[in-house]
């Protein structure tokens, strides 16, 4: 695969693109709004529902402008990540969809929720140990058997254009917005967002939101240099990852701030985005709402977008808990 | 108050006046739809998305479209209910938005949550013991002290004609629905719906779906003579009450069949909604759901609308269940 030092710098033509690419084959979600949580943040919210993506998350914009962009005959031998969440899922459904493999080497330590929502898309699934070292050395075990193309899940020009195709949409369906705020983990979604908003409609501040805890983009903004990320240990586990050496300079030079949640904050955005708004988003999901309410003096009056990310979370555990004793009276 | 009898006889102009007068204040729900839940059913399945509803249910519609036709008077006495659920919490947003003084009955073992929820929106609060008698001692005691109009949860024409409303939109938002089916507890959203849909397209079958534990509409349907409510124990907390004297007859004219679903199957439906379409919804807005999927083999192939009623739950607690403890990493 072509580094990224090799292709062309990205710009929104390149997404614009990407958005007539993948068009036929993802939801144009739908932008949601909530009279409780504008009156909580004191603003207008805009919510873009890529909880109600295709494969649960925006993922599924970026892996499918990677398998549109695979030669004939990179398609026909496949492609392959590393990934124990939202990526896989979009990864394998998008391949599926267009009769291309998918190989997925997950950790062993995945939640078998996501193992089996990966293997529903049609994915061949390889179960290696929980080490980052097991992984790369899984991946290259079937890059090698297979031929298959690597797919990063974040640090690759075709997976950014593809998030940033939430953007482009998210303008024609809200009015013109002051800021736009998106979570922050490795840095697709947030570099995406940054080059179709600066481009599309200049005035607008864009915003990533990260948990504290994860908080090496904040640190890397900071400093000016790349930081490793911290030990995985948020909540917000689609989070957990750092910074690429793409996205980073992209969110360097056009993202204003980055802000700051803790995990109970999280959870509090998460309870009411579930409860006050009816949307199932995970705690990933739920940091850029978390953010708002943060830097709420800031934000008083102002239009803001917020890319709801995904809403991968396993509920029957938590159905049962609270309604399965129900069961005691049937018949 | 007129009881019914004394009322013109409801068609569906009653329902498109009663749409008119409610559309500046009620949420134009979206229609969504599921992949993955069109290829369990077998069939294309339409949500009528009333979880995204004011208020978080339909009860919103109703409850407008009567607080909008009182006359100037009634409108200065106020109005009363007495809920524990839904139709409280609409009835109090309702009258708040115009001003209105909302009265509302609560049994003492209504859940904080509904209570704390009906006075946030601006409802005069009475609560009472957990009996029917002592429900209805005091709400007659508020009429009699305020002058305020009882509003009833479903036994009332205005009430039905709101209720219709949802609908009527749906019906814009969709393809032609060969089904469409509405939860059954009052009968108020689904005699609604029956006049609606069959006065606008008249080949559409039109099903309610109910809890097994309280099957009293089936039963009704069944031996044509309106039956008694069951003891209040299934899980779905709405539809926990037997037709009323204005519903049952629209009900027995106008629809086709009442499927009922067991506490697990409604279970395995909420978490369907939830986890593939992450729609947060009641117990008893996935009553329809089970139904479809416990009549797919009549069903395949089929166009199905849904009205997904409400989407009024307390998630904290279940939210700390599965995330909280990991608090305890915070700094």
């Amino acid at each position: 695969m072509a580094s990224s030092s090799e292709l062309p710098a990205l710009d929104v033509n390149h997404c614009r693109e990407a958005h007539r690419r993948i068009a036929p084959y993802v939801h144009a979600t739908p932008v949601l709004t909530c009279a409780t949580l504008d009156a909580l943040a004191g603003a207008r919210l805009y919510f873009k529902a890529e909880h109600l993506q295709k494969s649960g998350s925006f993922k599924f914009r970026g892996a499918s402008n990677a398998i549109l962009t695979l030669s004939p005959e990179q398609a026909k031998r496949g492609v392959a990540t590393h990934s124990s969440g939202n990526h896989a899922q979009a990864l394998a459904l998008a391949a599926g969809l267009q009769n291309i493999s998918a190989h997925v080497v997950m950790p062993s330590d995945s939640s078998p929720a996501k193992i089996a929502a990966a293997k529903s898309y049609g994915a061949k699934i390889t179960i290696c140990q929980a080490t980052l070292e097991a992984r790369e050395s899984a991946l290259n075990e079937v890059l090698a058997q297979t031929g298959a193309t690597f797919i990063h899940p974040y640090d690759d020009p075709r997976i950014i254009a593809g998030q940033a195709t939430a953007f482009l949409e998210l303008r024609e369906q809200a009015p013109a917005l002051d800021v736009v705020i998106a979570p922050v983990g490795g840095g697709g979604l947030l570099s995406g967002t940054a080059i179709a908003a600066g481009a599309s409609q200049p005035t607008i501040r864009v915003w990533g939101a990260e948990p504290e805890l994860a908080g090496d983009a904040h640190q890397s903004l900071k400093t000016g240099v790349r930081q490793l990320p911290l030990p995985p240990i948020t909540l917000a586990d689609g989070l957990r990852t750092g910074l690429g050496v793409t996205t980073f300079p992209i969110i360097k030079q056009r993202v204003e701030r980055i802000v700051l949640v803790s995990e109970t904050e999280i959870l509090h955005a998460m309870q009411l985005l579930w409860e006050r708004a009816k949307f199932v988003v995970e705690p990933s999901g739920a940091v850029p709402l978390a953010a708002v309410l943060a830097a709420k003096s800031e934000l008083r009056g102002k239009t803001v977008g917020i890319i709801l990310s995904g809403g991968n979370v396993a509920t029957e555990e938590m159905i049962q808990m609270a309604w399965g004793e129900r069961e005691s009276v049937r018949a």
